[in-house]
């Protein structure tokens, strides 16, 4: 690691690993969450949709519809195994669709769902998921509303597949985005990162790291209420799911067009996840987490915030952990142990296929 | 065919084809539209998540939001081929999703959509969904707001799978559900059925039938604000689509709680799909349509209301194909061009599976 500084850094040295647009192929990193899952979306969803609500490429859509305001949010989901350490399908399901509500300031109200089942699979199995799934909406105060079930036949698909969609309404006064981050917004996550990610992987490939890691899977609306009783006037939240927390900060980066710099150290790990990860080879900045979220708050609030947020059972180990600078604009650079500096690059795609 | 008349009929010796409520697996009727359809989720996914809006069962869920009367509505699509004459995937996604919420009187005002594609799927495959999908939304005059992508690995998937969400307001006095019925109303079919089964049908089979059968796929939302132009008080509406106007027949008069009695001859069939149906042993009340619509609607209003309904483009061959009744509660019946008259049973499954 060269002992470089934050600020001597060069963005225009960073580029795409590969110029993997040109694919004519999908591969699994398209699902990732990283940079090819951004050029797919940006290449060929957003020119072929259109529309103003997508371009803002937000968790949520942030809408007006009858005098209201509204976030709308959808994810698939596609985990194996469908049931693992702390939670299943159906939790991701629920959870996954009222975090990125919660991340637009909304409190999710209604889910739709949809499933796509194999045929073959046991009915059992798929009443043990929808029974997850209504545990885990009931425990974040949303309905399931309305919903759909498709078959395909056995080889054509993966036993349950499960797409939910959430609408939920925006509080006057709350409008959180990447563009209203600005240098010296202070840079706060709710709590340890890497669980997640971790959890699945383990039993997926059937290690055991001494202690059983579970997954941080919860649904994230009661932490926000309690940071925008507060203040109405965070800047920017999100859910660092796939591609991790290395991915959110730089997507915060690159669409508020600051740099962002982290302290490594003060990003809350547990023994257990960094050791699973050393093991791995994995950055636990680039795990899946999905009880989590990174806000960026304005340095006047941030300590307001952050007794908040530790009052929550949700956000107990929040922590700032670093800061928006006018420096290197959309990079993000964290301060190592050893006083250098490192970039965090924008995965290309994930670490751990299927996730979520 | 005995020559019975439809009041002669004992609801009561009409029984489900089989008890697969205890079946262990999912077979491909459990996504069928039909009687396996609807015990999956009265046994399986009802009592898991409860909630008020899910128990109305309707296509599109009507929801009280900040105020407003909001629809809500979502379908996954799995169609074989993608492209079928008429249409594709992408064109479904969104008429399948819209037309749910026209149903429920609404207009669609913003969808959303997830993708799961499987590795090595061509990008090019891909764009082109995305595409029709887009132009798709533009002719309805809904727009995109917010999306996923999944990847999963080649052999766990098929391809693109697609699902949509949609949102709409519903206009203030329009209260629509089989509850609403009444024996007198009169049902309307808003053109001819069977064109969409088919059409997938013989392209997926390689059959032709001397002209090609086109999908009806097609956007209802105009077709039913016209309709609600003469009065609010239709009592229901539903798009005919898997398991085709046997189901959706079905599905009213056992929510209404009256019976229904067609004339068999007043339904409209090309004769196309009549001579398709025949060859390939389809009865084409069952047959999925996804750009037609019956409508159940009082006495009074009816004739103004097929007026308006033939002077759109989508309802010119609209026909009056029978009423409801008060006999024979919760049983569709059709008179036959010879006299008599048949049960038209609920579905059981589908008869083509994957037609969206």
């Amino acid at each position: 690691m060269p002992d470089s500084t934050a600020t001597t850094l060069d963005p225009t040295a960073w580029t795409c690993p590969a110029p993997l647009r040109d694919q004519p192929r999908i591969v699994m990193g398209h699902g990732g969450g990283g940079t090819l899952s951004a050029e797919l979306v940006q290449h060929v969803f957003a020119p072929a949709f259109g529309g103003e609500a997508l371009a803002q490429l937000g968790d949520a859509a942030a809408l007006s519809l009858g005098g209201v305001r509204l976030a709308f949010s959808t994810d698939s989901f596609v985990v194996r195994p469908l049931f693992f350490p702390g939670g299943s399908i159906g939790d991701l399901a629920v959870d996954g669709t009222v975090n990125d509500l919660a991340m637009s300031g909304a409190k999710a109200a209604y889910l739709s769902c949809g499933f796509i089942l194999e045929e073959g699979v046991e009915v059992e199995t798929v009443s043990r998921v929808a029974e997850a799934l209504g545990a885990a909406a009931r425990a974040a105060g949303v309905e399931v509303a309305t919903g759909d079930t498709k078959v395909v036949e056995a080889g054509h698909g993966d036993g349950i597949f499960v797409n939910t969609a959430g609408i939920g309404l925006i509080p006057a006064g709350v409008d959180l985005r990447p563009q209203r981050v600005v240098p010296g917004d202070v840079v706060i996550v709710s709590g340890a990162i890497g669980a997640h990610g971790v959890a699945i992987m383990s039993v997926r490939e059937g290690l055991e790291f001494g202690v059983e890691i579970v997954s941080d899977c919860a649904p994230l609306g009661g932490l926000v209420e309690a940071m925008l009783a507060v203040t109405p006037d965070l800047h920017v939240l999100r859910d660092p799911t796939r591609g991790g927390l290395a991915a959110s900060l730089n997507e915060i980066a690159a669409a508020a067009g600051t740099g962002v710099v982290i302290t490594e150290r003060e990003v809350p790990v547990p023994p257990a996840v960094s050791n699973a990860c050393a093991v791995l080879g994995l950055d636990p900045f680039y795990v899946a987490n999905e009880g989590k979220l990174v806000a960026f708050v304005p340095r006047a609030h941030a300590d307001a915030v952050l007794e908040a947020m530790r009052a929550h059972p949700l956000g107990a180990e929040a922590r700032i952990i670093g800061e928006a600078v006018a420096d290197h604009p959309g990079m993000v650079v964290a301060r190592t142990g050893l006083g250098g500096t490192r970039v965090v690059d924008m995965p290309l795609g994930e670490q751990l296929p299927r996730i979520c």
